[in-house]
């Protein structure tokens, strides 16, 4: 059986993921589709908008066979730790290929990227420096860096200033750091969606615009974006967002003080103190982000500092996660269920189908995260105890 | 002028404390009370039911002339250390008097039982040592090691198993024990109330008695047992209790996981597993209470771990404050003021009217607990920055 993986954070499922789903089937003739899957928390620092169960709900009615977690320490982290995590877990789910969308759209400009970045990896690494020393920003060091080794080559390499461009990089990458028979196939995509004539333009929206959407308006708005199911699911469901989990953030910034906050994992440079005084002073969860935001730090950077600040991940607890120690499962459909029995003695990772009494410290934070996620919408704790897979 | 301190929780104010005040006045001829009050947290380890600047308020109005914040760090602790700090503050504030209310009524049984402690130590501390051996609580020790030195006696001993008597004789051992030159004088206390016939019984209830009136029906209901300012301060203002702080306090709890919660205040033999768990099952304070409340610990003892939980008070942070640095003046009248003035070369502590940028960890520990005294009730933290002393 040939099975396809794809690294998704499904918030929420809309038609362009189905797009991309069908099409990452259909471009690698896969018998069998796997979907790693963030949990509560996200890659931009962000409560996911519904549960994960429910998440993995709309991706099996939508043509996923299996939805697999990827943990709390990598959906939260930086590319490529991110990319790295998503990748070990395809390949320990012995996976044929990896299927991701991008700004490019074909392999091998990454791979020239690839390449290149090898070949002259010590201009990149001078650039960066140098960049970092005259006060630039990292993002922008990063670029620079970047645009001084493309011109040691006259082949096309991938724009890394754009978003899946990045992520679609660093999944290269990891498959061949850990030397992975994965192989990646890419599909278009163009700004917030796929690049499709066949897709009507009133059905696609990005999910970051569904959020949008729905919090302002209502979820009703929201459904023309959505699969029939993924669209009910979503509106059974309490939607999660910062500003349900500020009052915690708050008091814990509070309680912990600075010298507290400054074990946190990604907390650095002294950005402690701004995080305290911010929190004396504002009662909403934007107010509070336009305090703290500053030229040295994006956004997306704080808002993943203050998820690990909510959950209490220490950097000493950081530093004991390198690699995914299993693969959770979600949730699976027959065939599904029929690849796993197939593929059972040659994964690399032990499967988790129910969590019960381990000392795991990645399984432990995931279970953490839930039980905190949940905080926010008035649910109990435990549920990562008690949720067996869903089945289609 | 003749100045005598009184030690306070007034949780709230009541016609008792009114009388316990008034008494305390003609009895010792005074010119100025001082009333050692403690701030938002509380000795049985719960939460004030309104903030202190409005109880301070309460004090004034009904004759107080100076309310000082008896800091977190004894406010909150078991009865030693609370008598220990309060006396230091009325030693450092040179008062003549100490007045208490007590169920023994007398000041020589006390003394009895100071002198008796003193020569019997070795009996005492033996008692004590084989009981929990034999796996007696703690406070069941205490009253066995008690009960084994009166027997050592003829003199009449104060009875240390009624709770006022226990914190009376603890007032009484700083006083000794730090050489003060204060005069401990007491009232008679019958049960929850003081014993005055010409106090109409219908007028009279304690102040827990009183919550949990206001609690279970309205505010309203209170009126009879407070003096009318006091009532009028109890009912503009927001009422909280441990069931708004729960969330707060469950969601820390999630946090911490037991081995962050082992460095907390107070947390010892493998209670944080308990708390744990607790948090993990139980929706509501009382629920939580009942489950991890056991022979070993009291509630009280357990609550005032909570409140430690709470606000974040670390082992190594109550390794720093060993006796109260500061003088936290809530409000004064003023006949207060002018006595502030004649003794202020002679107080032993610095007077803090207003709290600045510092770095004292008892005053950073009372300004976050009202922080997140605040969070409960939806009010903005900062207070103790923002708050002038109180003028009457």
């Amino acid at each position: 059986m040939i099975a396809t993986g794809i690294v998704v954070e499904y918030n929420p499922f809309h038609n362009g993921h189905l797009f991309h789903l069908n099409e990452a089937k259909r471009l690698t003739d896969a018998d069998v589709m796997i979907a790693v899957m963030s949990g509560h928390f996200l890659q931009r620092g962000e409560p996911a908008i519904v549960d994960k169960w429910t998440r993995a709900r709309m991706a099996l009615a939508s043509g996923a066979d299996l939805v697999i977690e990827l943990p709390y320490a990598f959906s939260t982290a930086h590319a490529p730790q991110f990319a790295k995590g998503a990748v070990q877990i395809l390949d320990a789910l012995r996976c044929e290929y990896i299927c991701f969308g991008s700004e490019e759209g074909r392999i091998a400009p990454f791979l020239n990227s690839l390449d290149t970045m090898n070949t002259q990896k010590e201009l990149y690494e001078k650039t960066i420096k140098s960049s970092i020393q005259e006060g630039i920003s990292y993002p922008n060091a990063l670029r620079i860096a970047y645009e001084a080794i493309a011109r040691t080559t006259e082949e096309p390499l991938a724009d890394l200033s754009e978003p899946n461009n990045i992520l679609g990089f660093h999944y290269m990458q990891a498959v061949k750091e850990i030397q992975s028979r994965l192989i990646a196939v890419t599909l278009e995509r163009k700004g917030t969606h796929y690049h499709d004539a066949a897709l009507p333009e009133d059905t696609i929206a990005s999910a970051t615009g569904i959020r949008k959407e729905l919090f302002a308006t209502d979820v009703a708005h929201v459904q023309s974006f959505m699969p029939t199911t993924a669209f009910k699911l979503l509106r059974q469901q309490p939607h999660q967002s910062w500003n349900h989990l500020y009052p915690f953030l708050r008091y814990t910034i509070l309680r912990e003080g600075p010298e507290q906050l400054a074990s946190i994992a990604d907390i650095t440079e002294g950005i402690e103190f701004a995080l305290w005084r911010a929190a004396k002073e504002h009662a909403t969860f934007q107010e509070f982000m336009h305090a703290v935001k500053s030229k040295r730090y994006t956004w997306t950077r704080i808002q993943r500092m203050l998820v690990h600040v909510l959950i209490g991940y220490r950097k000493s607890t950081r530093a004991q996660i390198t690699s995914p120690s299993y693969l959770r499962l979600l949730g699976m459909s027959a065939n599904g269920r029929s690849y796993l029995r197939t593929v059972k003695k040659e994964m690399t990772l032990p499967l988790i189908t129910r969590v019960g009494s381990h000392k795991d410290p990645s399984l432990l934070l995931d279970s953490k995260s839930t039980d905190i996620y949940m905080c926010g919408i008035h649910k109990e704790p435990g549920l990562d105890f008690k949720t067996p897979p869903i089945l289609l």
